[in-house]
C-alpha cells in the first residue's frame, strides 16, 4: 500500500461525480467573444425610446466603463440630431469602438464616415420578404452596391462589417455568395441577423458552423426575442464559431428585443467565469440597467436576470436547507460578483425547519431542534392563513421563545 | 411549351428561396407535446407568492379550460391548507389531469394518493451537491425507495413520474441506473430537471437523446431560467424526443423561474402552428397573465413575450414600409392567433415616409408622396425635439394639410 494513503482498509475510493459531458467541440469560441453593444441603434427602435443627447452621453460612457468593445449607434441620416449626437459620442474619447449602423448605400455610407466613427455596420435585406417588399433589389444589385460601399469605407480606414437582415428566411445560396465576395473584398465582419426572432440554437449552430468554413473575417450575430431564443442563439453562435455578439441593456429593441446584456452575461459567467469577470465590471450592471430602464420609462422585470428582485431569493424548504449549507447547491450564479445578495426567505407554508433555523441562530435564541420545529409548524399554519415578511416571522420566534421561558 | 404557362418568353423562372434547412430529426416531438402546468406549485415557490383557496381554484380552473394537459400542485405535506386545496382541486372535475409534486418517501406518496390526485410526480436529489448538502442518501439507497414508492403509486392506479433534481450536475451514470430502474418499474414518466437553471440546449439535446434510446416511457423536462435558456431548453428536449414540457404563468418559481407558458407558446408557434392552435385556447392567454400576475403582485415585463405591450410595436422607417406591406416580414408569429393588434409608430425620429403615409391615409387626407415626404420631415425633426404620441403626429399631419389648401 502506498504511503502516502491514509485512507483506512476497506474504505471504498471517494466517489468523483462525473455529469455528462457534451464531446469536444474545436470551433467554440465561448470563451473568446466581443461586444456589440446596441442600446443606442437596437435600443432607440424600443418604443418607449426617445434618448436626448444628454442620456445619450451617459448610456454610452457607462458602458464604456462597463467594458463593452464596441458601441453601435443609430445612423446619422435618420435625423440632423441623431448626426450631431453620433459625432458628439465619437469625440468623448472613449474606450468602447465607436460604430455606426447604416444602409447599404453611398450616400448612407458616406455620412457615417464624416461623423468621425471607428466602424460602419452595414446593413442589407436579403430575405424574398424584404427584396419583395422593402427595398426590391436583386441579389446581384445587393452584391454590387455592398462592395462598392466595403471598398469605400475601407479606404477610409474604418472598420466595416457587412450584414444580411433576416438571415435565417433568406436563400442561403445568395447569402453565402454576398459573404464570401464581402470576405473577399476585405471586410472585418460579416453579419447574421435573426430579425424576425424566429431561429432555433440548432438551426443557429449549423448555419453558423457551415458559415465559420466559408469565410476568414470575425462573424457578428445579432438575434431578437419574440420566441425566447436570443440568449441561448447567440451561446449556439458562439459555439459555432462566431466572433462578435449584439447586445442591448436590458436587451430593448425593436418589438420585444434582442439578447440582454445582463441576461447574457449570466449566461457567460457560468461556462467561462474568468473571460466573463476579468473583461467586464460586472458590479455595475444594476446600475446601468437602472439608467436605461430610467431613460426608457419602464420597470426592470421582476424576473430579470441578476438584477430582478427575486433572482437569489429561495423558499421550499427542501432548497432553503441546501443553500444555507452550501449555496452553490441551487445557485448556478454567485449573487456577489454581481454586487448582489441572497435572501432566503422563511414566511411561508412551503418553509422548512433548516431555514428557520438559520434565521433562529440570527436572532442569538439558543433553541433545540425539537423547538425549533415546533416553531416552524406555528409558522407554517399562520403562513396558511396570509403571507407573512420577516417581522411576522421574527415575532413568532421570539414569542414561542418567550414562552419557552415561562 | 405547355399550354399552361403564360409566363412571356425570356422571362426567367420564379426565384423560390431556399433557406438554410436543418439535416432530418426522426426524434423529434415538436409538433406532439404535453404540458405539466406548474403555477400551483412551482409557481408557489416564487418569491411573491401567496395563493388562497379561491385563487388557486380560479387559476386551476382558467388553465384547463386554456387546454394544459396536466395541472401541478403543492405536496399536501407542505402545510394543512395545501392538503385541503390539493384535495378541493381534484374534485372541480377538470379537463386537465391532476399531479402534485412530492419526495421521494412513503408518507409523503400517501398523503398524495389520499387527495385523490391523478398522479405523483416523485423527485430526488441526485447530484453530488444535494446527496451530501440535503438528503444524504447514496443513490443505492435512492433507487430501494424509489422503487418502493413507484410499486405503491402504481398499485393505487395512479400515474408517476420519477425525477431526479440537478440532473445537469448529477452523475450521469447514476441517474441512468436510476431511470432504467423506475422505466423498468413502470413509471409513467421520468423527470430531467435543470433545477439551477446551468444546462445548454447542446447539453440538453445530448442528454435527452441518450435517454431517449435508454427507456421506453415518457420523459419530463424542467427547466430553470437564471441564464435564459428555459425556452430553448425546453425546445430542444423536444428535439431530442421529449414528450411532457413543465411551465408555468409569466414563468414564476424559484429565483427568476422556469420557461414561462406563453413564452413556450411562441416558440411552438412559429415551428407547429397547427398542433399549438388546434390544442390551446391561445386568445385566453392575456387573461391568464393578468389573473397570475395580480395575484402574486408583479407587473407582466413590458418585454414580456406576446403580451408585452411593445411585442407587436414597430417603429423603424425600414421596418414599418415593409410591415405595411406584408406584416410577416417583420413579424414571425401573428399577433391575432393570440387576441393582440400591431402597432405602427411614426412619431420617431426614425420613422420613415411609408409608415406617415398609412397614416395620411387613415385620415382621409389626399397627399401626394412628395407632400407625405415633407411631412415625413417636419415629424422628424419635432421629433428630434421630444417623444411625440399619436395624438402630435396627427396634428403636425393635419396642419400641414390645412396648409396646403391655403
Amino acid at each position: 500500500m502506498p504511503a502516502t494513503t491514509t485512507a483506512p482498509e476497506g474504505t471504498p475510493a471517494p466517489h468523483t461525480p462525473r455529469p455528462f459531458q457534451m464531446s469536444q467541440n474545436l470551433l467554440s469560441n465561448v470563451g473568446n467573444f466581443k461586444f456589440i453593444e446596441s442600446t443606442l441603434r437596437e435600443g432607440e427602435q424600443f418604443s418607449n425610446a426617445f434618448f436626448d443627447t444628454e442620456t445619450k452621453i451617459k448610456i454610452a460612457t457607462a458602458l464604456s466603463e462597463f467594458g463593452v468593445e464596441y458601441l453601435e449607434l443609430t445612423s446619422p441620416v435618420a435625423s440632423p440630431q441623431s448626426r450631431d449626437d453620433c459625432a458628439a459620442i465619437c469625440k468623448l474619447g472613449l474606450k468602447s469602438k465607436i460604430l455606426t449602423h447604416v444602409r447599404c448605400n453611398m450616400d448612407d455610407a458616406r455620412a457615417a464616415v464624416a461623423t468621425g466613427v471607428d466602424g460602419l455596420d452595414i446593413v442589407i435585406g436579403t430575405s424574398s420578404y424584404l427584396q419583395k417588399y422593402s427595398h426590391g433589389k436583386s441579389i446581384a444589385m445587393i452584391k454590387e452596391m455592398a462592395l462598392e460601399v466595403i471598398e469605400y469605407v475601407k479606404s477610409e480606414g474604418r472598420e466595416v462589417r457587412f450584414s444580411s437582415e433576416d438571415s435565417f428566411r433568406s436563400d442561403f445560396d445568395d447569402i453565402m455568395t454576398l459573404y464570401k465576395a464581402a470576405d473577399a473584398a476585405g471586410v472585418d465582419r460579416v453579419g447574421v441577423a435573426d430579425t424576425v426572432g424566429c431561429a432555433t440554437p440548432r438551426q443557429v449552430y449549423e448555419l453558423v458552423s457551415t458559415l465559420r468554413g466559408a469565410v476568414s473575417c470575425d462573424i457578428e450575430v445579432h438575434f431578437h426575442d419574440d420566441t425566447g431564443c436570443a440568449i441561448a442563439n447567440a451561446l449556439a453562435a458562439l459555439e459555432a464559431g462566431a466572433t462578435h455578439i449584439d447586445v442591448s441593456v436590458l436587451g430593448i429593441g425593436e418589438r420585444n428585443g434582442i439578447t440582454p446584456l445582463g441576461g447574457f452575461l449570466a449566461r457567460m459567467i457560468t461556462l467561462d467565469r474568468e473571460y466573463v469577470t476579468s473583461r467586464y465590471k460586472l458590479q455595475k450592471l444594476k446600475e446601468i440597467e437602472d439608467l436605461v430602464a430610467d431613460a426608457v420609462e419602464v420597470n426592470v422585470p421582476f424576473n430579470n436576470y441578476i438584477t430582478g428582485y427575486s433572482a437569489f431569493h429561495h423558499k421550499a424548504g427542501i432548497h432553503a436547507k441546501a443553500i444555507l449549507n452550501a449555496p452553490s447547491t441551487y445557485e448556478i450564479i454567485n449573487p456577489e460578483d454581481f454586487g448582489m445578495t441572497r435572501f432566503v426567505h422563511i414566511g411561508s407554508r412551503l418553509t422548512g425547519w433548516n431555514a428557520v433555523r438559520s434565521r433562529v441562530d440570527q436572532l442569538g435564541l439558543p433553541m433545540t431542534d425539537v423547538q425549533v420545529k415546533e416553531v416552524t409548524q406555528k409558522i407554517k399554519a399562520m403562513a396558511d392563513v396570509r403571507p407573512l415578511g420577516i417581522d411576522d416571522t421574527d415575532s413568532i420566534i421570539r414569542s414561542y421563545y418567550r414562552e419557552l421561558q415561562t
